[in-house]
């Protein structure tokens, strides 16, 4: 490999560490048949310091070099994109005058943004079909390096394209176009070689979006669609698709009444109805319970903070974008971000011995970051969330102890929700604060608590932050997709900016390790995911409704009442409403609660009660004091299930 | 009286509701001789449509006209204002180049703003012998009607006093001067007839002050001081005061670490330490059990909201100015400064049947107010506080049943802390919104659960809001401090702003009433008032730590710790520092801890504890199990004072 030559040669890192030496003019795919033919002419597109880029590319000295084939996971995102040009074509086969915006691949398919498109869902079985055709003419995609004048005039209608090229005009002195058949665009790439090899390809939706992602621009219609190698995959996404969709937060919180997100009170920013509220209740407080055993102590901060204290903390130095900031008089406030600084603040408050630590604050605190408003979604994204925080301040020597009891705190959490978990541990970066001394003995610690707490996790060399190691979970839910999950975060910084002592044995000042945790992190993000995961058939301690009772004629309902008195410890309603039983069983089921009492004149007379589950299993001749019984064990041990009927 | 002649006449309204016919000149001195020859001498001031004016001022057509003499409330008011005078005359006296400000009477006594005075406390006794002197020389107190061109050279030498004379010049053609003796001040009064007549004055403190309250302007001198008829009431009024200071909230709030208002997180923005959090929580549980009872559901708002809901709710046009608002992009944000249009919003998100009615909806929600930084204080006055809010919404026939359950919360609420109350219905002002009939029939539910309610109260005819009657509550504290409480407000207006309907019996679309109500009103004054209410000695189910363990000696220090586990349900320190008994008792005292738990060699042998309480008495051999079941009862009963000893 290292033949040298009179020419001047580059070195690159491939995946396995070792190094490729190759011309300094090399491309990608150059480098691929460098390392065999094979590779070379099975080249789709390269990845360069983590950049997907075409394989046409040259390389550069130090680079890390990844190629990519058919058989890389990153072929899909490639495919991808060509299959949004094939689209781009086909509206322009179809339909005259259209410009064009911008069509990437995303992590779920694709889209292209056009103005001047007046299309609506009926229309995309006909671009559907045309893409097909496309694919089927299997067109050669052609790379062409052109001239920023040569790219001016072949742009000269379309006025976004000429946008972008204005801007990529002050980077460099030529610009890329892909063809196919008689298309082309002015695009980075990669592409694959040919309309032909990309597989099957769905459109799904249309949607309006500002012209970049800017609400003051002029709206332009997006197409989504997805492509996928066979048939098969595509029906599998189809179906992990629709399954999404069925549990979709946003319509089972409508149908549920749990929250609303509205004009008037603006974007991003859920109002909490009664339903929604009680759910959210019971997690605070099953996380306040946790919190208590563990010795953590509530404290309260203000949502608004003079700006003095984010210079202090850093954040506006480095967050300043995303906070909503605002003068009153000659001084600047802000909304918090984050809670760490307000608890740091606390601490400082006081002077603080060894004896005292670790010191350990609980907050729900309200934090606000601005969202871009496109960016906005139900309670997945938005401007206002409430983190389920905690700071410790703690001894260097602390942290194995402090860090396993959190991790025991979120693992169960995790558990109770049913939810399978991963764990990684990302160490120290190049660029960080603490000495050398700090930082081993803080990652020994963590690497103990993981190795004895006997769940695999894996070490992302380099990836901590810089001002500490931390250990991220991840978890998947019921329909295995997967989120970001709780962290344990050791901060080596804070305590420095804010000054942060205590007075050790020797009678000299320490500096504390400020510990950030959550265990669900944000309230909304897990409130939401908990209605995926559970499709709103949340377990009987966070169900809003517990217990309906349906009587079977108004002539039961005073029994009806009386029962429900019965079980006013629980969340029970009657369905008081002239309707048949049928009705009733249909609505309590479609409210998704987990049990309905019906009583009827049989009922009555024997002063019992018939239980029926949202399984749709039903039983006779319960006793009330039996029901309830089982009911307080449902909720005390937070069973995920309604198991009354189940169990016998 | 009504002896008319050729001369123009005007009536003015005299307390009694009778009317008194003057000549269109007549001043109220005029009047007050009308009424009687001893009352017209008596007259000191009056009160034109309740504005304290000088007695020289002419009366107008319709009017409200009260005389003041040295009999009435205000005369103290009067007497302070011309007690004002006196400082600044000895100011003058002593000290050369002073420029003069103002000089109010408040609430308490009085003060003056100067700017180029050098003084400070120890300065104070001899300013107060040179008032003294004042006083003793008995100058007569003369009023002086000046045009504003003589006023500006008489002035030429006083900045401040330029300036105002150059706005009551925008208004009027002349001004008043006030002199006493070679000492006068542009003053509108009105003032005692002589210096003689002022009682005695003393002088309290120093204080930084900003011309106009505004912090761009110069800082001034403000010297307090207060003025009473005779030594005793001064003597009265000083014990108050020091009593008020032994409780001052902000004090007894460092001391137990109940919070803080840092420079660095910004004014008027408290932030809850563990112990004041622990409080609070206390609190906010206690009515959280109240609402649930009572059927209220808990939302939760945002703390921001697009302004669009402060102008449908009418908050925009009349409440602007204290908001804190801010731009994102095109659209503007405000913090809540109410959370009354968040549940209306709530509320209309849905369709209502009258079967769902009453609809009641709680939150402990954060508002924010713009306050002049200069008034804010302690928690007493701050920029963000939580109301434990609730607001109803009721068909017209349920006023008087959830009027009649709220009035029972909140004397619930007020009993349970030892607070006399007094109560008062505001009704239906002349401009207001909403028929004659809800009116009458609001009106009329509210007075009936008053009668039944069986605590006297007054009737403040038109002092409702435009917007519906309301109960208000005013407390009493510890000291004999009276507070503003909670209120009970009918709105027959939001429902109109946000179009609030529910299908009626009739098929037909009503509008409800909405009520606005709070238990405790600001946590955050609630809590300062609880503070000094309570001098920090909360009952045991407030107290931040409820019970500490002392160990006589280290030997006892395992059995300390074990003692404490025992009582883990409860708020538990122990006190394990290598001190005296008597230095933790102390600290103990000093910490208002209820109770004190000691063991010994004695108790540790026995298996017992003995107990000492806040009021220093103590009991030996007590049964670990008797002081929880005690302990137990005491919080549950939510008793105010520590009473296991003083049962026995």
């Amino acid at each position: 490999m290292s033949e040298s030559d009179s020419q001047e040669q580059v070195a690159v890192v491939l995946p396995d560490g070792s190094a490729l030496e190759v011309d300094a003019d090399a491309t990608v795919e150059d480098c691929a048949y460098e390392i065999g033919p094979g590779l070379g002419s099975d080249t789709v597109a390269g990845k360069l310091d983590g950049d997907l880029v075409a394989k046409e590319q040259p390389v550069y000295d130090g680079a890390e070099l990844e190629i990519i084939t058919d058989q890389s996971e990153e072929y899909l995102e490639v495919m991808r994109h060509s299959a949004a040009h094939c689209l781009a074509q086909a509206v322009e086969r179809h339909y005259d005058d259209v410009d064009l915006a911008i069509g990437p691949p995303t992590d779920e398919g694709f889209y292209y943004d056009f103005d001047n498109l007046d299309v609506d869902e009926e229309d995309l079985a006909a671009l559907e079909d045309e893409i097909e055709e496309i694919i089927a003419e299997d067109y050669e995609i052609e790379r062409e390096e052109v001239s920023i004048d040569d790219a001016e005039a072949r742009l000269a209608d379309e006025p976004y394209k000429l946008e972008l090229l204005s801007e990529f005009a002050e980077e460099a002195d030529t610009v890329t176009f892909y063809s196919q058949g008689e298309w082309e665009d002015l695009c980075a790439g990669p592409h694959v070689d040919s309309t032909g090899e990309i597989g099957v390809v769905e459109l799904l939706e249309i949607a309006g979006a500002y012209w970049r992602g800017d609400e003051d621009n002029t709206m332009q219609t997006r197409i989504y669609g997805t492509a996928f190698e066979d048939e098969g995959d595509l029906e599998d996404f189809l179906e992990r698709k629709q399954e999404a969709e069925k549990r979709d937060h946003r319509r089972i919180g409508n149908e549920m009444d749990l929250f609303s997100i509205q004009d008037v009170t603006g974007p991003g920013l859920p109002l909490y109805h009664p339903a929604g509220k009680t759910v959210l209740k019971e997690l605070e407080d099953f996380v306040e319970d946790l919190n208590k055993d563990a010795g953590y102590d509530y404290v309260e901060t203000p949502h608004v903070f003079k700006t003095d204290l984010w210079h202090r903390s850093g954040h506006y130095e480095n967050y300043q974008d995303d906070m909503f900031i605002f003068d009153v008089g000659d001084d600047e406030f802000g909304l918090k971000p984050m809670n760490c600084p307000g608890h740091a603040a606390i601490f400082q408050d006081h002077s603080w011995s060894y004896r005292d630590l670790p010191i350990r604050y609980a907050e729900n605190g309200k934090v606000y970051r601005k969202e871009q408003r496109g960016e906005l979604s139900g309670l997945s994204r938005v401007w206002a969330f409430t983190i389920d925080d905690g700071h410790l301040f703690v001894r260097p020597e602390q942290i194995k102890s402090e860090v396993e009891a959190i991790m025991d705190m979120i693992t169960d959490v995790l558990e109770t929700f049913d939810l399978e978990y991963e764990m990684a541990l990302a160490t120290r970066p190049e660029k960080s604060v603490g000495s050398d001394e700090i930082w081993t003995r803080a990652e020994e610690q963590l690497e103990s608590v993981l190795d004895s707490h006997g769940h695999e996790y894996d070490i992302e060399e380099g990836d901590g932050a810089f001002y500490g190691p931390k250990i991220d979970f991840a978890f998947e839910d019921a329909i295995g997709r997967s989120w970001d999950g709780p962290t344990v975060q050791l901060d080596f910084n804070m305590p420095e900016r804010f000054d942060l002592n205590y007075v050790g044995e020797d009678n000299e000042e320490h500096r504390p390790v400020m510990i950030h945790r959550a265990l669900y992190g944000s309230y909304e993000r897990f409130f939401m995911m908990l209605i995926e995961h559970y499709e709103g058939r949340f377990p009987l301690w966070l169900a809003p409704e517990q217990v309906r009772v349906l009587p079977i004629s108004d002539d039961n309902l005073g029994y009806a009442h009386r029962v429900a008195n019965e079980f006013d410890d629980f969340r029970v309603e009657v369905d008081g409403r002239d309707s048949t039983l049928e009705r009733k069983i249909r609505a309590a089921h479609d409210d998704r609660v987990p049990y309905q009492i019906i009583v009827g004149d049989n009922e009555e007379a024997d002063g019992n009660i018939s239980v029926r589950d949202r399984f749709e299993d039903q039983e006779y001749d319960v006793e009330i004091e039996a029901f309830k019984t089982h009911l307080e064990d449902e909720i005390e041990e937070q069973r995920t299930e309604p198991d009354f009927l189940q169990d016998e």
